[in-house]
């Protein structure tokens, strides 16, 4: 077998074997194949496209090329989520409490923010003293006695994918369908869990500009999941602002608590309920997805999901009242107003824009290797549909660094589209593939 | 400016400026852009091509990654030929020297063979004593007194060339317009030609299949000499079954003399005579094409192009006797006729499976390092349309290895087809691009 014939093949549009796909991904994550044959293969992917038997051989030898955590002696169903990623989306920091609450194991695996978007781990982080570098056992240990631990992914879980996504980072080729399908449910699969609820993002924010791109990754994703015996479902769900208020990290654990306390926005506790709902139904607490929903409901309403995630903050050595004196959490020392000189209604937040104008600030990184800034951030004033007088504020920038603070101001401004008509009702959950 | 953007733009079918471009081949040249990134915007240009800013860029860029030999010291117009590699393609070693003895300045600088196609250097290379690694002193001055060199490439043209070849060949990116006309142009235009005479070659045994696709390649490199002027001018020539009757290294040195001698094949003649008139008429030696042909016919039939051929190899160090005396060329060892089953007409000779026969049998290399056989070799006993009788020779297989010589003969044996009807005629020279 050689690579380059396997490229042109591809490159041809012909589907490759289970075997082929495995020499592939086998021989690069062993420093065999060089980058500059596996960036080739992964460019024509991202033109030819690969087919379903494809897009699972890639996702087995992925999710085969480490080690596989085993929470088989964990006695539930243990069930995890996942984002594509979007912008203020904390959701997992509500929906897997509530879950774990309702019953659910959660081993919760997470990510860093990238680009314009956020991540658990970072925000998670933003709470003084909280260690997401659980070992083995802790975390092990700590989901079973209490259902949820909240983890970064190992270096040992799918190393292929590790180096797969650093190199499609630099080469253009992290935007393709069978790739991020791949890479998310490699990941996903070596991690121990039996089911999963995934949140496809689809609009301005969202890596997936257009719903039926979501929609066909979603339904990759739920057919490999199938393959291997995994239960997937997928919430196809809009980006196109950003969710809830909040953007960034510090800034956005206030406003999971809000929500746990029952204060948060409509949108963001709507979305978290039925992730948890879908988690507890997928976990097998309940017969029907309408009992999970009251289930839902009900842990964090009554504050059960609240304790959950109180007691997680402490267990992974979180100061837990920073969840109620906010001002134990890193505070931004500047806050500037972005006003708008025009009276309407608003028409659009760019969710990207946002989410850029925040990592500019020092809430995200554009590099894996940047540092975050945990106080900084955006929080709207407004959301789509509202209507606002001319002089009104649309939202806030809180600040550590006045460099950046002009062009991220800038950038926020040009986010918000102000308009003489009310624009029509946005779907927030637009479909759901199972 | 960053690499990945512009590989993201390229993926996305935007233009890149000639800045972006030069940016991209610059850096590569100097080591600042990896292979790997390389190859992802090679695998994109692919698909979505360049646009005839791209490609002049590209082709400039090239150009001047190295350094540029500089003929204008000799008198007269300086006229190269080129072709895009076939199967039996001995042209310039015939039409060279015809163009050479009318008076043109033919600084021939010519490949080697790579996969199923020769290389005009590894021919010449079979006449014993035969040296083409003439220094640039050597060069210039052979070419100011007798008016023809022949040579390689040296290693201080077009270094980015040489690079991104390399990297294309083992990444699947070799077949792409662009990049050919591109890798083409700029070695020819470093090389200090004024003109130049492209044999673009079409059908099974060249890199275009289709003519569609030689002539956009074609059109693609006059237009890039005509940006640069340059006069280039295209034939598109018939590549489907091997041109003249030998191929190998030593087989058609034979033959070229016995055409130099004018009792070499009809379509061989014919076509050297074309590329040697357009040469000459480029070369401003006469003033019409008609009065090139009548002057290039003139130099064939009356033995001046021999003796201009006799005098090089001299010149370069070869024992020109072999050219009469053809036991004094390397001899293969062992001899094998392939023959008809059946009786009918030869309706195609697949040119491809005869020189990869013949690589197999060591005429040619699959990998730049490789050695070549210069003995080794196919010759045909017959051509498309020719009828025959069961039991007839096809062909003969010289070899010095029986290794591979089972393979190769089953390889020929499947590029022949005889069919009960005769095949209709086709045209040699198909097209002409100016």
């Amino acid at each position: 077998m050689r690579t380059v014939d396997l490229i042109q093949r591809k490159r041809a549009s012909e589907e490759l074997s289970p075997e082929e796909i495995a020499f592939l991904v086998n021989g690069y994550t062993a420093g065999e194949i060089p980058d500059y044959q596996m960036s080739a293969f992964l460019m024509a992917v991202c033109f030819t496209g690969m087919t379903d038997r494809e897009v699972s051989a890639m996702t087995e030898s992925m999710m085969n090329s480490g080690g596989m955590i085993d929470l088989s002696g964990i006695p539930g169903v243990k069930v995890d989520k996942h984002s594509t990623g979007g912008v203020g989306d904390k959701t997992s920091l509500i929906s897997a409490p509530i879950a774990a609450a309702a019953g659910v194991v959660v081993p919760m695996m997470s990510g860093r923010a990238l680009g314009h978007t956020g991540g658990t781990l970072d925000k998670l982080e933003s709470i003084p003293g909280f260690r997401t570098d659980l070992t083995p056992e802790q975390f092990h240990s700590q989901l079973a006695e209490h259902g949820l631990a909240f983890i970064g992914q190992t270096d040992e879980v799918a190393p292929a994918d590790k180096k797969m996504y650093a190199l499609r980072d630099v080469t253009g080729t992290v935007d393709s369908i069978p790739l991020i399908a791949s890479s998310i449910m490699s990941k996903k699969l070596a991690e121990g869990m039996d089911a999963l609820v995934l949140d496809v993002k689809v609009g301005a924010g969202a890596f997936m500009k257009r719903q039926v791109d979501a929609r066909r990754l979603a339904a990759l994703m739920v057919g490999i999941g199938r393959r291997l015996d995994k239960k997937v479902q997928a919430l196809i769900t809009d980006m196109n602002q950003p969710l809830g208020y909040a953007i960034g990290n510090a800034l956005e654990v206030m406003e999971v608590s809000q929500t746990l306390h029952n204060e948060g926005p409509e949108d963001l506790r709507r979305l978290s309920v039925e992730l948890a709902s879908r988690m507890i139904f997928l976990g097998k607490v309940t017969k029907t997805l309408e009992e999970a929903r009251e289930l839902a409901e009900k842990k964090l309403s009554d504050g059960s999901a609240y304790k959950k995630f109180k007691q997680v903050v402490e267990l992974q050595g979180g100061n837990s009242q920073a969840l109620e004196k906010f001002e134990l959490l890193p505070n931004a020392t500047g806050m500037r107003e972005v006003t708008t000189s025009r009276a309407g209604f608003v028409s659009g937040i760019n969710a990207e824009d946002i989410g850029r104008a925040s990592t500019l600030m020092g809430a995200g990184r554009d590099r894996k290797e940047d540092a975050v800034d945990p106080a900084v951030g955006v929080i709207l004033e407004v959301k789509m549909g509202e209507k606002v007088d001319a002089g009104a504020v649309l939202c806030r920038l809180y600040y550590t660094q006045e460099s950046t603070l002009d062009e991220a101001a800038e950038m926020v401004e040009d986010a918000f589209k102000i308009s003489g008509q009310k624009p029509d009702e946005r779907a927030l959950i637009l479909e759901v593939v199972s």
